[in-house]
């Protein structure tokens, strides 16, 4: 660890009092990687809501508008970063979407990675009404990192091919101002296979295991209106499902992410963007500390192993309980992974330089 | 950092958007140290009262308990370890209490660091109907950590001698039954350093700085009922004040505490106790990352090191402000202190043998 200090960053999240998502997933992360970290938390919760039973307190757009202007008046407010995750309601979300344009405004240089956490998997798991606040958050933004589905929520584009992607794309970059994209999983389906460079393609036979694909696209000033800059990789996708992934992710993408690159010489160029090399970062120690959770899953007595069934659930909370605890992030055991000190295989994104050009395969 | 995982500890405590006072300074380092760290915060507040404008969510007692009963229905509330400090008001408190009394039924073995955050220098600064609720406390805790005033204020008793600070101990083990007391800090004065054994006193001229020294007495089941384990050191003081120190002190104590070592041959036997080990690690990384901060603060502009002035700062709120600001301990730039892999000077406890034999020497 060097002494020279990667700044400050302010990171709006929930909290859980036990398990690994929102602030619990980004925040040990981030201090590791040598940020002070200014937390502020939107719900404290027990845990999270997939274990069935929880609650706690739910902070009110008033509360966290007053813990705002608290740090605005003590002069705590405009640090380098802002991350902000999971925010509970429209009302608490227009407060946030108000902060970070004043953020905005105050410091131009202001590095804001914006997860929309909307839903996945084709399921929606906010409230329709912060759609549209989503929206309009979007023009602060520095990076998003929506998964395949917030994509399609956010666009109303659905991806099915190189021209929706790309139209999906252009949306975000062009309608709504967004310098950097991420979409952090995306199942690779055929026809995304079709579509992706032969050297981006899994070694591996895919039919062996599934894969998911993460996309960066970076715009910069000096590009062509029309294009950015593409790259991708795939990972080959672990069983069963893990909470708390996608905040680990997107602190990880903010933490490695170095603005000065951008206008530095000699230009990173067409191999490596600031943000490219953000992902890979990211997408590296996630894999990393997602392959350490699921060795641990695999070490467990077998009621903790059970497969996810809902009716199985359904029946029997406990059942469900046992699973997850034993699926937490691996974060605290995994934490020479993120700070670099152990290395594990570099999962680097790759250029996709004919993303903009090629032709449809079919 | 090995593989071992050292478990799991559940920290209640307050927490500040911005800064190092209560969770912030003690849950990142028993993160580094390596345990799954369960937060409950009893507040959400922007920054430390000490900054003068400060405010936010405070959890009342039903919030809190609400919280337990979801983490015990779940089965994620009998963790090894338990760490309680700055509790807002009597029925949190209370209801703070009642959770020890239930994990101490549950697990005998339990590992419970009850820093009872009442005052320091002669001030109270909590509502005194807490204080019968702290002594009421007491029983369920395996280890406190008061500073000198608390000692007081907890045990009635004014430590002033020799006599009255054995009294003070035997108060806290027999009546309280603590088995484990540190005094954290206490002002070095004459009286002290007269009673102190030759070993134990500061090796430089102390009227050339301040020192404080910090007393462990650890009782075991097999010591004479009127005895026990005394160690202490002398560290030196420095210049001005720090917030949350006492708050990282108890997480590193906490964190290095070995229970297993009370009954595992060999004895640590007279030289060390499992107490006197962890503190002597705690005392030492706390002196380095103070010491870190104060060479910080001394980098930057006259402006933000102006010396504690009441009228003056009673009169600027921004003079106190900017000096506060440039006082937040540098947790996250010492986390290699923390983590033991920047080597510091070790200020370990030596025993103090003849601390219940001695006679006053005046």
């Amino acid at each position: 660890m060097s002494q020279a200090t990667p700044g400050r960053i302010l990171s709006i999240q929930s909290h859980v009092a036990y398990g690994y998502v929102g602030g619990k997933s980004a925040v040990f992360p981030l201090q590791c990687l040598g940020y002070d970290v200014d937390i502020v938390n939107t719900v404290n919760f027990s845990n999270h809501s997939g274990y069935g039973r929880f609650g706690g307190l739910r902070a009110s757009a008033a509360e966290l508008c007053r813990v705002f202007d608290l740090m605005e008046e003590n002069g705590f407010l405009y640090g380098e970063r802002l991350l902000t995750g999971y925010i509970p309601g429209a009302e608490a979300l227009s407060a946030v979407r108000d902060l970070a344009a004043r953020m905005r405004q105050k410091s131009p240089e202001l590095i804001y990675l914006l997860d929309p956490v909307l839903g996945d998997a084709g399921k929606l798991y906010v409230a329709p009404d912060t759609v549209p606040i989503y929206r309009d958050a979007l023009q602060y933004s520095t990076i998003i990192t929506p998964n395949w589905f917030e994509v399609e929520v956010l666009t109303d584009v659905r991806i099915s091919d190189l021209t929706s992607l790309r139209r999906a794309l252009k949306v975000l970059h062009e309608d709504y101002h967004v310098p950097n994209v991420v979409i952090s999983s995306i199942p690779l389906r055929q026809w995304l296979l079709d579509i992706l460079p032969t050297h981006i393609r899994p070694h591996a036979d895919i039919h062996d295991s599934d894969f998911l694909a993460c996309i960066a696209s970076a715009k910069s000033p000096a590009d062509d209106p029309a294009t950015s800059a593409v790259h991708a990789q795939c990972i080959p996708c672990l069983p069963g499902y893990f909470s708390g992934v996608g905040d680990l992710f997107s602190a990880l993408v903010i933490g490695h992410y170095k603005q000065s690159n951008i206008t530095c010489i000699p230009p990173i160029g067409e191999t490596e963007t600031p943000l490219s090399y953000a992902v890979s970062q990211a997408l590296t120690k996630t894999h990393a500390i997602l392959t350490l959770t699921h060795e641990y899953a695999q070490t467990l007595p077998e009621e903790h192993r059970s497969p996810s069934d809902e009716e199985l659930d359904g029946r029997d909370i406990e059942r469900k309980i046992r699973r997850m605890r034993g699926r937490e992030l691996r974060v605290i055991q995994g934490q020479d992974i993120i700070r670099g000190a152990k290395p594990v295989e570099y999962r680097q994104l790759l250029p996709w330089t004919e993303f903009w050009e090629a032709k449809e395969s079919h």
